[in-house]
């Protein structure tokens, strides 16, 4: 499937300089899986097209743009999409999520629901994912299965986990995970995630990020999501979820915090010397009533501030133009301002800042020759894409559905909507028979 | 093209009863432009197919429901979609929109913005709309011909308005258009549109509320909108814009407050007495940063809240689908807590509740026999939709691009995303060439 591509007459937008990148009638071609050129369509060479590119896709009326980044999602956990909605947090976690998890979570499970949800984030324009969870191998198999560019990070938490019964060995299941998955795939990286200060101890906080540092890898951390995290953290260490992170010295340019949404000013600016990136989960923080977190006082203070979904139980969706809309407007309403939070900042954190995030910013996150061909295509002949102005409307009109095709390291892994790299009315099948206990 | 439907084996909620009214395996007979009888597929009269029903529409892995009501838009600022995003409020209106309305807005570009706005509707799940603007009878025939079920508002503004240049005819305008459009078509409700206590004199004010009483139509107005028109209001009146229109008595039953942000204790409790409905604009207040309207203090007042898009000028976009999830994430992360405006309370805001405040509960709003038929269908067969536990899926996970045919007034108006009643490429394409100025 593997080989040159080549994408005619489209609207590309490129997010490779900071303004002013729309090129209008433009071509990008692709060879193995790289992006070997991108122009206007009166550059493209006369025998571009003879000498036989495998594909050629005629994004007439469409929008050509880098795959959408998504920073954070537990991706298995799909199979509780919409389980119990609208509880107070405590009780949503103990009497469903918790119980649901122990009962249900095996390696079958996650690789059923991964592939599903992978089939979830290609339609809706997303091309790499962070993942975290248990039995992350099944969900590896599944991501590199389904065509998807994703980190894949082991969880590692001091109780026993589905996949780790005994916490101890917490630390050697990731270190486990990462050696059998590390030279697999140049589309897989594996990683590790700690699951948060206040359900690891130092030790396995330390643990895990030498595992991560040792092997060259990403380290994720929930931070701070709830006021009552923060004030257990006051309890138990007398001070913040990021200061007590940065005096165990976890906090540098490979650690991403998750959430981030009760900091005071002291902790934005420990992350931003630290060089950690941040993954903003929007509509579950929302949708949890868990919080607004400061992200125009982050980005102002330098913070690389990237876009997550979060998983299903608590979003229930995992569209990233979603996130992008609902990002802007819930800044903006939050602060009383509408120049808060622009488009284009939007559009940046789903992308570029996506790639710095997970130190990927050499590979995606923008379109330019060299770079790997993870690319969306966006139909804008629809009433709800009319008239088109400017890439605002990417933010504030579009939604993943409109995502028409996906190329993922140089493979073409949707066209016209349909997913061609795995069987996904198998994979819904099987998630509707692993959700029968539950109806 | 009206005649006998026949839907079978869909999943069904009626919205005819507070909970519990999922209907799994059922059928709904249409009859004319009504509901003849709802059950389960065991149940269906084994002759019910023999006797031919015009059109026959399989149901299966589908979920039906009642059509989304939208109650306030100005259905032909389409135009201006994403033409000045996030920019400061009166630099938005008085540098772009009011002189693009200047200059574009005639009846030939509310004809064909309206249409293309009618079309973006009825693919995102509308079947009902409140419309208010200039030029209304030209987007009242373009609602005729799209098969949309409107309230077709015409303006009145104390300015020189498109259409109206001598703004003392502001009320006989409306008048002659009311008259003219009273007995066209049962759906196509004329109405007045008043644009502010801050635009309208006292006189005509309750002018254009004796003209909606002198038809029985229902009288709009935006209400407290922003900070500075409570700030206008209490250096002309000396009050709050709600006491102000009380005063006045022009706020009953038959009127609709758009967006009601900056309410206080008394305000709610007079909007309450009054009988007054609320359409609040969850994604264009917070995207122009206007505030965070008090729904869920409204509703325990006993006011009867409906959801508005408002136009695509500051939204961008009419999907109700995206409202309901917006208006119940917002309200849960402004409180602070989960539990806050759950899934089934937005579900009855975009149905029940918008045809309560637009004075239709004994035509449209859910689905029982007798009342009109206006019906859509969702396809549950994606991955996005996978797995379904209960209707929070809707609101949680669902976009208006999953609604795949829609039934307005008992006619089939879109199948398999394919608007019947009129060419939508000719709508989109119009819609582009009068959007060439402002490229």
């Amino acid at each position: 499937m593997d080989g040159n591509i080549l994408i005619i007459n489209g609207t590309i937008l490129t997010m490779a300089e900071p303004q002013a990148d729309l090129l209008v009638d433009g071509f990008i071609l692709i060879k193995d899986n790289r992006i070997a050129a991108i122009g206007s369509m009166a550059d493209l060479p006369d025998n571009a097209r003879d000498r036989g590119p495998a594909q050629l896709i005629d994004a007439v009326n469409s929008l050509v743009m880098p795959g959408l980044i998504n920073t954070h999602t537990h991706a298995a956990m799909t199979l509780f999409r919409g389980l119990a909605d609208d509880l107070p947090l405590m009780n949503w976690l103990n009497d469903y999520i918790f119980p649901a998890e122990a009962a249900h979570v095996n390696p079958e499970m996650v690789f059923w629901c991964t592939k599903l949800t992978a089939a979830e984030m290609i339609r809706s324009g997303t091309t790499t994912c962070a993942d975290g969870y248990f039995h992350e191998a099944a969900a590896a198999e599944a991501f590199l299965e389904s065509g998807l560019r994703a980190v894949a990070a082991q969880g590692v938490i001091d109780f026993p986990a589905p996949g780790v019964a005994d916490p101890t060995k917490n630390i050697a299941t990731a270190a486990n995970f990462i050696k059998s998955w590390q030279d697999r795939s140049d589309r897989i990286i594996p990683a590790v995630f700690a699951h948060a200060p206040y359900t690891c101890s130092a030790a396995t906080l330390q643990g895990a990020k030498e595992l991560a540092r040792e092997h060259g890898v990403p380290f994720f951390i929930h931070v701070a999501e709830t006021r009552e995290e923060g004030r257990q953290m006051q309890e138990l260490h007398k001070t913040t979820p990021v200061h007590y992170l940065d005096s165990l010295g976890v906090l540098d340019r490979d650690t991403v915090c998750v959430h981030c949404i009760w900091l005071d000013r002291e902790d934005i600016e420990l992350l931003a010397k630290s060089g950690a990136g941040v993954a903003t989960c929007v509509a579950s923080n929302m949708k949890l009533g868990a919080g607004i977190a400061p992200i125009t006082e982050m980005i102002a203070s330098g913070i690389t501030v990237s876009l997550g979904t979060d998983s299903c139980a608590s979003n229930n969706r995992l569209d990233l133009f979603h996130e992008m809309g609902l990002c802007a407007k819930l800044h903006k309403v939050h602060h009383h301002d509408p120049t808060v939070l622009p488009a284009r900042q939007a559009l940046q954190m789903a992308t570029i800042n996506g790639a710095a995030v997970l130190g990927l910013a050499d590979k995606i996150g923008s379109l330019s020759p060299g770079k790997c061909a993870d690319i969306i295509i966006v139909d804008l002949e629809q009433p709800h894409l009319v008239p088109f102005y400017n890439p605002d409307l990417l933010v504030y009109a579009a939604n993943g559905g409109d995502v028409v095709s996906a190329i993922i390291n140089g493979r073409l892994v949707m066209h016209e909507r349909r997913i061609l790299t795995f069987d996904v009315k198998e994979a819904m099948a099987r998630v509707r028979k692993l959700s029968r206990p539950f109806q």
